[in-house]
C-alpha cells in the first residue's frame, strides 16, 4: 500500500490562476489538428489545398468579426495580446510625433511600457481599483490620439466603465472637429481577461481597437487578435510578406487561427451561464474566507468585477511564503499577475488603488475558471486556513 | 464504379513546395501535445507545476544553443522568422540614428522592407544569384552598423559565403578599431530554409544574428528564434513582461518552444543523409527536365544551391497557367515565395540575378523535402511535360 501523502501528492492540484493561463479547451485542439498534419500549406501558395486553408483562415476571421460585431476586415491575427498591445500604441503613437497617449495607471505592462516610450499621461484608479471618470476630460488635450484603458484588470479583475469613457471621447471628438483640430482621438480596449464573461461588442463599447488573448479563453498560447476598426489609421510593426493586408507580416499560424476564432466563439456562447455560475463561487469564496479570516480585506470592487476573480489581503502575512504552503497543499494560485510574478517590485495595480506596499506583500489572487466547483472552492479555504 | 477521375482526384497530390511550409514532423507534435493540456501552465507563474514548465523550456532553449553551438541566453524565442528579421533589423538600427544597415538584394521582404526604413544600401548578386563578395567590402562605410546576408535564398535555394563574408567584415572591425571607430558591425543571417541541409554553427559562420524559423523545418508554424550573440546591443521591439530577459515579452508559446526545438534537433540529426537523398533527386529532376524541355533554363548556382531546390525559366510559358494545370494534375509547385505569390510584381530576386521580367514570369519554383522519391519527381516532369 501506499502512504496516504503519496496519494495526496498524486491527486490533479487545485487551480487557481486562471487569469495567468487556460488549458486548451479539447474541442478547439481537435479543430486546430488537421491543420498541423494534413493541411500544412501556406495559405498565400496558389494551389487548391492552400486556397483551401486560406478560406479556413478567413472563415475564422470572420467568425471572429461575428463575435465581436465589426467587420472580418478590421480583424488583425497576432501572436497574441501583448503584440497586439504593442502594435497599437507603437502604432498608432509613430505616426503621430507631437501627439501623447492616455492610459490608465493599471494596464498591463504590455501597454504600459510602449506608452512611457512616447508623451503619456496616466488616468487615476479609485480605491476600488476602476478608472475615475471624472479626471479623464481634463488629461485629454488637443495633443491626445489615444486613450488606451483595460476592459478589466488582469490582477483585481475590476470591470473599466468603457462604453461611459467612448461616451466622453465622442463628445471631446465633437468639439475638437468643431474647433477644426482634425487629430483622431482613439479608444483601445485590452480586453484580454473578458471573453469568458462579457459582452464583446465594439460598436456597444464604442472602442476603435480591441486586444484579445488565446491563451486566456481556452485557446492556444501566442495567438490573438487585434480588432482595428476601419477608421483607424496606423503604422505596421512587424513588415514583410503583405500578410494581415500588409498591417503584421508572418505565415498565418493557421492551427493557433483556427484555434483562437473556436475559442472565442465558445467563450462567447457559455459566458452568462459560466458567469453565473462563477458569481455563486465568488461569493461563496468570499463568504468561506470571511468566516475563517475576519480581518480579511477584498480589493478591488465587488459591484464591477469579472466573476472569477477573488483578490484578498491577509494583513500582516507573508504571501510569498503563503504561496509556497499553498502550492505544497495542492492549491495553485498567484500574488499578482504571472508577467510580473519574477518581479520583486510590488504590484504597480495595488499601488495605483492606494493599497500600501506591506499590504500588497500581503496579498492572494485566486482566478477560477472552468474546472473550479464548490469543492474546490471549499478545500482552498480550508488550506490557506490551515496555513496562515 | 468510380470513374478513374475520381480515383486520380483522391491521389494525395504531389508537393513540391517545401521551401513555403512542411508538414508538421508527428513526432514534434507528439511532444508538443502535453503542454496544450496537462502542462498549461503559465511558465511565470511560481507555483511547481508551472516552475517545471518554465525548465521544459530552458531545456529545449539550452537544446537549441547546443545545435547552433551558442549559449542558451543567446537565443530569443519569437513568433517566427519575420519577427526575428524584423526584430534584428529595428533592434539594431533604432539604437543608432545616423548609422545605416548593408542587405543583399535577394533577402526575403522581412528583411528588406524593414531595412529601407533606414540608411541602407544593397549588396548586389551575381547572375548566379551569390552575393558579390567583392562589392562588400566598397559598400561598407564607417557608418555601417549590420550587414544582413541569407544563408540560402528562399526563391532559388543559392548558399550564400556566409563565412568568408564574416572574414571580411573581421577585417574591416579591425581597421575600424585601429581607427577609433567604436560602431558595431554586426553580420546578422536569415537562415530560415537552411536547418535540414545546412551547418547552423554560429561561430563557423561567424553570425553575430541568425535567425530560425519552425514552420519550414517541420515544426510549428509561427514559432523560431533570433539567436543575438551576447556581444549585440539591440533594442526589444514588444515590450511587456519581461519574459526573454526583456528582449521579447509575451506568455511563452509553451508548446510552440517545445517542438520548434524538437524540429530544429531532427532536422539537423538528418542533415547529411537529407542532403544526399536529396542530391541525387536534385540531379534526376534536372536532367530530367533537361530531356523533355531542350530550352530549360536553371535559375541559380549549381555548385551552391540547396540540395531541395529546383527552379527553372521555361522560355515564353505562362508559370500562372502552368501552375493551375499541374496542380490540376495534383503537382503541387510555386512561381517563387509564397510570400509574395499573391502579388502581381515580378520577383525581386530574379531581377537581381539579371532575369529579365518576361523569363521571370516563366519560371517556376520546385522545392522537394522528407516525402519526395524518385517516382514523385518523375510524374511531377511528366505532367509538365503533358502541360507545356
Amino acid at each position: 500500500m501506499r502512504p496516504p501523502f503519496i496519494i495526496d501528492s498524486m491527486k490533479q492540484p487545485l487551480y487557481f490562476d486562471y487569469a495567468a493561463a487556460t488549458p486548451l479547451d479539447p474541442e478547439v485542439l481537435a479543430a486546430m489538428q488537421p491543420y498541423f498534419t494534413d493541411r500544412f500549406y501556406n495559405p498565400s501558395a496558389t494551389y487548391l489545398p492552400a486556397v483551401g486553408v486560406k478560406k479556413d483562415i478567413e472563415a475564422a476571421r470572420s467568425q471572429v468579426a461575428q463575435v465581436i460585431g465589426s467587420r472580418p476586415s478590421e480583424i488583425i491575427f497576432t501572436s497574441g495580446a501583448t503584440e497586439a498591445n504593442n502594435l497599437v500604441i507603437h502604432g498608432v503613437l509613430k505616426q503621430y510625433p507631437e501627439a501623447n497617449v492616455l492610459v490608465s495607471s493599471i494596464e498591463h505592462d504590455s501597454v504600459l511600457l510602449p506608452a512611457r516610450q512616447y508623451a503619456h499621461k496616466e488616468i487615476p484608479v479609485t480605491e476600488q481599483g476602476v478608472i475615475d471618470l471624472e479626471k479623464v476630460a481634463g488629461l485629454v488635450d488637443d495633443q491626445t490620439v489615444l486613450v488606451s484603458v483595460m476592459y478589466a484588470n488582469n490582477e483585481v479583475g475590476t470591470i473599466q466603465p468603457i462604453h461611459q469613457l467612448s461616451l466622453l471621447l465622442q463628445d471631446i471628438r465633437r468639439q475638437r472637429r468643431h474647433n477644426g483640430n482634425t487629430l483622431p482621438l482613439y479608444l483601445h480596449t485590452d480586453a484580454a481577461q473578458t471573453p469568458s464573461y462579457l459582452d464583446l461588442h465594439v460598436a456597444r463599447l464604442g472602442a476603435d481597437f480591441m486586444t484579445l488573448n488565446g491563451g486566456k479563453i481556452y485557446g492556444p498560447k501566442q495567438t490573438g487578435i487585434v480588432f482595428a476598426g476601419s477608421q483607424t489609421r496606423f503604422a505596421p510593426q512587424i513588415l514583410g510578406g503583405g500578410h494581415e493586408r500588409g498591417l503584421r507580416a508572418g505565415t498565418e499560424n493557421v492551427p493557433g487561427i483556427i484555434g483562437f476564432s473556436k475559442a472565442l466563439q465558445a467563450a462567447q456562447d457559455r459566458r452568462h451561464d459560466e458567469t453565473k455560475r462563477l458569481q455563486t463561487l465568488q461569493k461563496l469564496c468570499i463568504d468561506e474566507l470571511q468566516k475563517v479570516f475576519p480581518d480579511v480585506i477584498i480589493n478591488g470592487s465587488l459591484k464591477n468585477r469579472l466573476p472569477n476573480n477573488v483578490h484578498i489581503t491577509l494583513p500582516g502575512s507573508d504571501n510569498e511564503r503563503i504561496l509556497m504552503a499553498l502550492d505544497d497543499a495542492g492549491v495553485l494560485c498567484a500574488a499578482g499577475s504571472a508577467c510580473s510574478a519574477s518581479n520583486e517590485e510590488p504590484s504597480h495595480v495595488l499601488r495605483a488603488m492606494g493599497i500600501s506596499d506591506a499590504d500588497a506583500q500581503s496579498s492572494l489572487r485566486f482566478t477560477m475558471g472552468r474546472s473550479t466547483d464548490e469543492a474546490a472552492v471549499q478545500q482552498a479555504v480550508q488550506a490557506l486556513a490551515a496555513i496562515r
